[in-house]
């Protein structure tokens, strides 16, 4: 089965081919878990272009597993897919790079780019697990350095889904004047305890990899193991129930007899190896781990104590919350809190319940839907 | 944190201590799979007295985790946890044993006492992978043997949760003119790609385990850590988003402040490596490879095409199905639907949807609500 299916590549609509910056930071960065990191780097993407005022900036946050490469292609190899929400940025569409500059970063503690645990450390040794412990806060303060180099003071927004909206909406909370609308996309403003123990499984299947050895393996083999079935746990949670149903069924890998054989027989079961498989070769373990510790620890309310008392200071930014019916990652209800919370400190918010059965990849796979809502709201 | 509270022991109302017998089968039990086994162990504890027609008998079928020991004690120790459904069993319970003489064998392939991948195979070496693959049409297989032997014609009931739901189902259809009556709790006629993924997930934590060595480990280390991981997974499955906010919410395990460390912070972490830990004391891996696998392949409607047609000779079984609104694993759509097809085709079928926001869990936790709609049934 070609679970890994490339279209034929067209350029009309898309970014085309783009390249990955790189900006390196020389001042400490301190972090909210009481660490810091004493210099980094940062890869970013940019599309379109900054108008003469710079008003024009959307910055796109991504999710666990992103990176800075959102669109368009780094080469002109028609085997290499587009980047990873490539449908939502471009002429013409949701992010429109005809009217909007779109950039985004890789996040600090990445491993596409931007500083994080297989970087080198001052003693010249991969950081491992001496990496600091990194927050949503963390990730944001790092960002905005990057866009106070590239002379951007306000953006005009910033978006993402799942921990992408967890960063946008942070941005408000800690630069209220620097954000003037907020795309809070299939995210949550607190992890769950469901949510955490997700990610603790997934980290504890890293840690039962003897080849992780405690974060030292740089030098010799990955825990590719552990990663993989971390990754399967990650998209189980990002699918449904009847999304699963419609891509596999209980259809088998071959013929339509069970085999009864301990090999993986279920069509799902060989998916989801290969998910674990193709992961592990882009990602790094420890960045696993450190941005999935992020995401517990996110809760927007966190050093507040309500939603209320979170955004009171943030006067000047408006809202767009979407959210997909059969998220049950994110579930719909936190989301509404939030939106209402808002409402109630006087804040605009358009708030989209999508009803989709794709569970938390909606997103990125009810393309309609996000043209409509994100596409209107931003035109 | 205490997670295994143990209250002070009561016989009042317990079928005090019991024990576990142990029946063997010399003749080979063909499996649907096409393996064969040639000899066979059941582990099976009874309660309360079979009547002078043997009319009386309830089979109880255990789940996943579960063993032949439903209630009471196996000693007088007061730091003996009681059966894993004790608060089901017993005098004026929801099984009555002043009515009814209640067994559960532990299925075959089990780690319990009954014979499973650990057993000694007829070369004086453990089965390790080379027992064959089992299905729930099996077990029941095997013990129909042991009713067959305890002079049990035609049971009362087959009752269970989860895979004992299964179980009892299975057992309509095999032997339509042995059961009066199946009481299909919190569980599914076809387990979905999502339960198949959430299984193969766990299973492949395991092969990930190199003291899992291709199922060889009996004279060495066991897959600990593998194991552990899969029963984390299956216990998020267990659970549901309400109940883990009940439950840990976004609590630390020490103090009231994040730790922003690496270890172990949320109460939530501690809670499912506890259990992941407690599991490998008394359960073998491949045993959970085995079961998992009959779990995926069972699909009552196998061989037949539709619940109608699997039903159709089952002319003199009536049914209990009972559900469970926040249980995700087994969603009460799919026993609908069964309960549907049984109407449609003349059977029987109470059916009971419970508002109960503990998950999957439920069916144990809500011991108020299945005294009434189980013991009603059964009165």
């Amino acid at each position: 089965m070609d679970y890994d299916f490339i279209p034929q590549r067209v350029y009309e609509g898309s970014v085309g081919v783009v390249q990955t910056h790189h900006a390196d930071f020389d001042s400490p960065l301190q972090l909210r878990g009481g660490g810091v990191l004493p210099a980094f780097r940062l890869a970013y993407e940019t599309y379109g272009t900054l108008n003469a005022d710079h008003s024009n900036a959307i910055l796109i946050c991504h999710a666990l597993s992103g990176d800075a490469h959102v669109a368009g292609y780094h080469t002109d190899d028609p085997s290499e897919p587009p980047g990873w929400w490539d449908e939502a940025v471009g002429p013409g569409k949701m992010f429109d790079t005809g009217r909007y500059f779109v950039l985004c970063i890789n996040v600090i503690g990445g491993c596409r780019g931007s500083t994080g645990p297989a970087s080198e450390s001052p003693d010249g040794q991969p950081w491992g697990l001496r990496f600091p412990v990194l927050t949503v806060y963390d990730m944001v303060q790092a960002q905005a350095r990057l866009l106070d180099r590239l002379g951007i003071q306000r953006l005009y927004a910033t978006a993402g889904g799942s921990m992408g909206g967890m960063q946008a909406l942070e941005w408000a909370v800690s630069f209220p004047e620097r954000v003037a609308n907020v795309l809070f996309i299939a995210s949550t403003p607190r992890s769950t305890p469901m949510n955490i123990a997700l990610n603790e499984t997934g980290r504890q299947a890293i840690y039962a990899d003897p080849n992780w050895n405690g974060g030292h393996y740089y030098s010799g083999q990955a825990p590719d193991a552990g990663l993989s079935v971390a990754r399967m746990i990650g998209h189980i949670s990002y699918l449904s129930d009847p999304s699963f149903e419609r891509k596999f069924g209980r259809r088998f890998q071959a013929g339509t007899e069970p085999r009864y054989a301990f090999e993986t027989d279920f069509a799902v079961e060989g998916y989801l190896q290969h998910q674990g498989e193709k992961f592990v070769r882009r990602f790094d373990a420890n960045t696993y781990l450190y941005i999935t510790k992020a995401l517990d620890y996110f809760d927007i309310t966190e050093g507040y104590g309500s939603y209320e008392a979170a955004f009171a200071h943030v006067t000047s930014t408006q809202f767009l919350i979407v959210t997909f019916e059969s998220d049950w990652l994110y579930p719909a209800g936190a989301s509404e809190q939030l939106a209402a919370a808002l409402r109630r400190v006087g804040r605009e918010v358009e708030y989209h319940h999508v009803q989709a059965d794709g569970g938390h990849d909606s997103f990125l796979v009810e393309v309609g839907s996000m043209l409509r809502i994100v596409g209107g709201y931003l035109a």
